[in-house]
């Protein structure tokens, strides 16, 4: 089999966001995406039952929500448990995995709160251009 | 000026990214973006003009990418400096504060590019059930 024809889902190929195919892409996309990063920082305050998270995400629909969920449960970042309750309920928690990539957007959001003020001037810097 | 007519802007205000209306959640969708975050490793790498970001940020259109660094221009993550050669050209570089920015994405990226393995075993098992 020739170099070109190496399918990328060949493990001895490094995982590389930069390329299109690769499927890290994929998986950085789901804990970046416009609900994912904040579903896992919500999640790395400790588990959340459906109803609650969507309240914590404050704006996000149901839909949105399940199918981000969905999604960062597939990749290993995310548990999802059925209580056997009456009424049943389910709680989302964050797999070991997932703790770790939490903490790290956790680290990122901190240091975005606490620079509105400087991205903010920069704002009115551009707007005023 | 009763407390619900406190505008949003007040900088007395604390950044809260979780609340859909700060300001703060706008920054983070900026670097969190399907391509935000991509321009935001590939400028740690170095200054970048438009052409060689575009082909290393792959599979970016030259539409988004244009709009999205506008966006980190804006927010103050990104310096666009206009180089008066000739023909002239256009550079990229992270100011002080998207290094750091940077700084935190690389290291998620990093996690996920090293963690794709257990990633890929957690898609399966999802997948197969």
């Amino acid at each position: 089999m020739s170099t070109s024809d190496q399918p990328i889902d060949d493990p001895t190929l490094e995982a590389d966001v930069f390329a299109r195919d690769c499927h890290s892409r994929d998986a950085l996309l789901n804990v970046t995406g416009r609900w994912g990063t904040l579903a896992m920082a919500a999640l790395a305050e400790g588990p959340y039952r459906f109803g609650a998270l969507r309240r914590r995400v404050d704006g996000v629909s149901e839909r949105m929500l399940a199918q981000t969920l969905q999604q960062l449960e597939r990749d290993g970042f995310v548990h999802r448990e059925v209580r056997e309750t009456i009424p049943p309920n389910v709680e989302y928690s964050l797999t070991p995995l997932g703790e770790e990539i939490a903490e790290r957007l956790a680290g990122l959001i901190d240091l975005l709160e606490s620079r509105m003020p400087d991205i903010a001037a920069a704002q009115n810097r551009y707007d005023a251009r």
